[in-house]
């Protein structure tokens, strides 16, 4: 069945080979589905109406394979890519699946570890070069530590910070159009984890040799994980001009990463990021990393990657009519966000300092007496979101 | 009684005069002990063993006091300053306990409470200057929303940055000897509160135009209500260079902001976080921002400064003691700690690339299987806290 | 405007006059509204189509009125009850305000605050009888502890029976026709409080003298700031015969209490609630127990009460129509909810222990591949929430 | 090296077959450390002076084995007890991983799956009672759901009752002297999990047909999880009389589930919780269910085991301390605690009622000044704990 909320290639959707092919085996529990072939995973989705897939390299190509294992599988891959139309727009590297990066990757106390990091995820950007793929995502779950004593967190950014710089010289070296994303997440697997929310990212980026190179990726729910405001932190990253890629999925508050379909969790803020990204005009991909419920069969992981797509597209149509209606418009008017829109002092500071009415002939009474009328805006917003209006 | 946990001056433990202020009223309930005169707290914290208090503006001023209630006020505070010897290290502006402020100061939609708040900074500051503060510290708890439409946060966003350029322009006019210092904060008093963690106020001043006047005052129990590691948030903003304040307190995981005394809550980070602090070379203020608890009278809010401090030393002399155990450093170069000190690829890009054991030989078994001995390295840390060894 | 989702006195929607009054004072700010008299609450109310109001006996007689200052509100008050045929199901106690509940009423270590706190609560259980309320609702908001000495919680739980029993005895002896309900909370204001929830709540009421006059009365956001699943605590508090009154609000996460309105905050475990009070066929109150912003000024206030309704009826609206959907009922079926309906062995353990198919013979391996079907299931209860089906 | 903190089997600690024999795997890692053969399990803990150990029915058999291999396996098993003296206290069964257990074990919609679960506990119970275990742990982590209309939890609770009930059916007419002991967990595999926490579980054995039989298995991290105080929660157990068994170990705070060694996370809970079974007098097992990091290797299992035990004792004779202490004595007076212990109304209620002490001549503002003196208290306890006193 197709409508409105059926997704084209245009809509710019992708998802990680690792959310369909998800098998099911979590901390208590051993797999639930069978091995899900890449191949099938780039058909199924194309069908679905995604553009694209991304992948890490342990996905597409497993530990340990030897050349000719590797050059079978990235041909085959190619060939699904090239017969279905489907995009790569983002690869990644698995540091932190094989025992080896259980102290992390790049800041591994193990100094030859972050060597093989560093060359693993250096072979793989040239996989993601070769495919198109223009951000290199890279999620430092093992980055961190489960005791104080177990890492020297400063001495842990310099050897991070030493690893983008590395990265982004040998970029630069090759030609490659290639921008990195870094993916925060605040804990799990670690007790703690490096760069731990989108801002402690954005503050690190910016101690890099090539901070332009270097970007983020948030996830919906690594942030709530943390109890933060997804939207909140994607405005931030959008205003220091640093959302590269971003990873939708869904979360119910503050616990282990669930990593459900996007909508499920919070459904208001999946709203409100959705008006977000809209209006703000992002036009990277749209990432879903999530995954199927383990309760359910093949069946489950088509159905949820179907409404991934399908529950933006409905979001997508709720916000643009919240914001062409003309009582929102009212209403934003009454709370005054033309205001906030308006410099504090786009007479200079030394007119403000002069102004009297600024302070000393403040009412401040009457002004605390001024609504904002937030609850009548909030509202508007709801039931645009339930489709009552 | 006096003992080697006694501190004096040159500990440099400071009060904020709202902390051993408070009254005790609460989200519930009204206040439960009188008035206390701010030289009288000077005087008591003085006789404990601090360095110095500091002040919002309405702590010292009550709002609305007109002129020469304010030069009686802050005559008689510096008298007491004089005849104990305290200093003011540090000074802030409360832009949220009137109702005028109910949308924010820096970033309230309203755009004349916005000049209202940059002005009565402005006023403060001459005081802070006066009195020789030279950290300016500006918590943010108004700006924020509860709901999605009611804060465009971009926006908020320039007015946040065209806030501290301002300032920054006012001090560096005026001569001033001061740097601002940001503190972050996740919810409470708002739904969500802008800049909720420490990256986010470090990624936030890389956007200024004088980022080097402005760094962050991270508060323990600011950070944990977000469930992040206060350690870690400290680490990075000290490797940023930009820990230029700090507060010390206690919280009891994510709920309610608590403001414990420093040691109550969280003792593990806690000396985790001294060890930091020292070992780091951290050399301004000890700012202990908490509340004693409401249940308690006068004797609960003297009691509970003294063991601010108390706690802060016998952490010190814990830490301490661990770091000079012979054990503990064997058992740090077994988790090889002394490895993450050494660049990664101090040998160079080319180097790496080359180097065949780094990768095409790289025996990822084998080194998986190298135990990174941290549960031994953690219980000597444990042992220490506690006192057994 | 009236429209399908404007309420009448038959959906029984009740609220505090607490709510509608608050004035807005929070830990960090003083009150942005005036106070608001109970006798326009009762009107305002009526006019919005409520059911009726409840109230602790401070918010209609302050603390420390006289007996003539009492006779004449209670008086105004009959009256608009009266005028407006405005109910008056629930009545409370505020055991948590005034300075002397600050270690709290039932279980503050002071034996004589105890005894006034029992006194309080049994005075204003005769008001509550006369007014013809058939629920007392126990909020016992102080009843906890900061640190760990302050308070031996098993002679507190000694305590807080003793209350229920005496008050138990009480009613009883007068002939009232009132039942307890115990409102659950996990923190704030105190570090943490007795009883934190529901499921503490039901287990305590086990071990009173009169359980059968004792049940719960949850409230949305006491369960989910501990991050708990409302609807299942509810559902478990009705399998329990116990849920006595329900408190709506809405609440984002684990963090302060924020008494949002009904619907705002965890949307989608709004609308299962909404279904399984409407499936289960509660037929108490809808009693909302929320907090307009202080943001907003008394147009918020009654927008926001409004809205507490018409989002429960938007929901109600949409949870009846998922039920109805045939598509629902064939996805119910293949996920296996009739199984669930099923007794695991109505054929007894004996002829269950000789079953060599449950056990024996089982393919276990088989069994594991059949989907549960779950994400399918939940996309159709999305698209009902979301009026796109 | 012996010294003090050198634990004994008088010491009753008994560990999980599945604690020292976690391989590591996590939702992003490949197991880190290799098999360990039970019998080498018991015999180390053995050595390191535990009492005895538990298992999962598929930790001592993996699921599938036939009778030959399950005697050979149980024989070995046996003459390791016998050779080392250790004991068996409790058991448990595996009613998680095997992916037939996706949509939980007594609480699956699939009736043959329940049917399966209820057996392959009864075979392992008649296991247990050979064995000599007088506790039977049941933790449902997987009866849950992550989605509304996947579980209709009143239904859900018939079959978890329907399941008790015959279990207790079972054990009662086999004559075994067994009870059972549920574990609550809040979250984590599912999303929600039924009996979400300690009060959760008590109040549904009220429901069973043989309450007496079902007591509760709380763990430290499990409750935390849910941000409960867990000192709190075994209090109220303990005053229900049912704290059948523990499961101690660390967590720090709400986030993924943790299962660190006792003593790590929150220090001060587990002095408080140390301090409590100990003047309790709880007899029970002191059983550690933690999981030592898996950046660690066989080093860090026994060194992690060692320090579970370690702790306790470091604890116990930290609390016996603070009890003991003539100052702790008069501080635990100044906070009213002997007055907490007295009844509220040891005169009746109709004394109460007839006392004008008690609330006509109460004088509520000169109450409210009493200090409660708790900072005092708290500080003692903290320490006692640090070993400073």
């Amino acid at each position: 069945m197709t409508d409105r909320f059926t997704p084209t290639p245009a809509d710019r959707f992708t998802f990680g080979l690792w959310t369909v092919g998800w098998r099911g085996n979590d901390p208590f529990g051993d797999a639930t589905r069978p091995v899900l072939d890449p191949v099938e995973s780039v058909e199924r989705l194309a069908e679905l109406g995604a553009h694209g897939v991304t992948f890490h390299d342990d996905d597409l190509i497993p530990f340990g394979s030897d050349g000719k294992e590797r050059a079978r599988l990235v041909g085959r891959f190619k060939d699904a890519l090239e017969r279905t139309g489907m995009k790569v727009p983002m690869a990644t590297t698995n540091l932190f699946t094989h025992p080896v990066f259980k102290d992390g990757g790049f800041t591994s106390n193990d100094r030859d570890v972050r060597r093989f990091a560093l060359r693993k995820v250096i072979r793989n950007i040239d996989l993601a070069a070769e495919l198109g793929a223009s951000t290199y995502v890279a999620w430092g779950g093992r980055e961190g530590a489960e005791s104080g004593g177990a890492k020297d967190v400063r001495l842990a950014l310099d050897r991070m910070k030493e690893a983008f710089d590395l990265l982004g010289d040998y970029v630069t070296e090759q030609g490659y159009d290639l921008r990195f994303a870094i993916e925060p997440k605040p804990n799990e697997p670690r007790g703690d984890i490096l760069l731990p929310t989108i801002g402690h990212a954005l503050a690190f980026i910016e101690r890099l040799e090539r901070p332009e190179m270097v970007g983020v990726n948030p996830e919906t729910g690594h942030e709530q994980m943390a109890g933060l405001n997804f939207p909140h932190g994607i405005a931030q990253a959008l205003w220091a001009g640093k959302l590269f890629h971003i990873d939708l999925n869904g979360q119910s508050g503050i616990k282990y990463d669930q990593d459900f379909r996007f909508g499920a969790g919070d459904l208001r803020q999946a709203f409100w990021l959705v008006d977000l990204l809209e209006t703000a005009g992002y036009d990277g991909s749209l990432h879903f990393d999530f995954k199927p419920v383990r309760t359910d069969g093949i069946d489950g992981v088509w159905e949820s990657a179907k409404n991934c797509m399908r529950n933006y597209l409905i979001l997508k149509e709720r916000a643009a009519a919240f914001r062409a209606d003309p009582a929102v418009q009212e209403a934003l008017t009454a709370s005054r966000l033309h205001e906030l829109a308006r410099p504090t002092a786009d007479d200079g500071l030394k007119a403000l300092l002069a102004d009297t009415s600024a302070y000393e002939n403040f009412d401040a009474t009457a002004a605390a007496e001024r609504s904002m009328a937030f609850e009548a805006l909030d509202q508007l917003a709801m039931e645009h979101l339930l489709g009552v209006r």
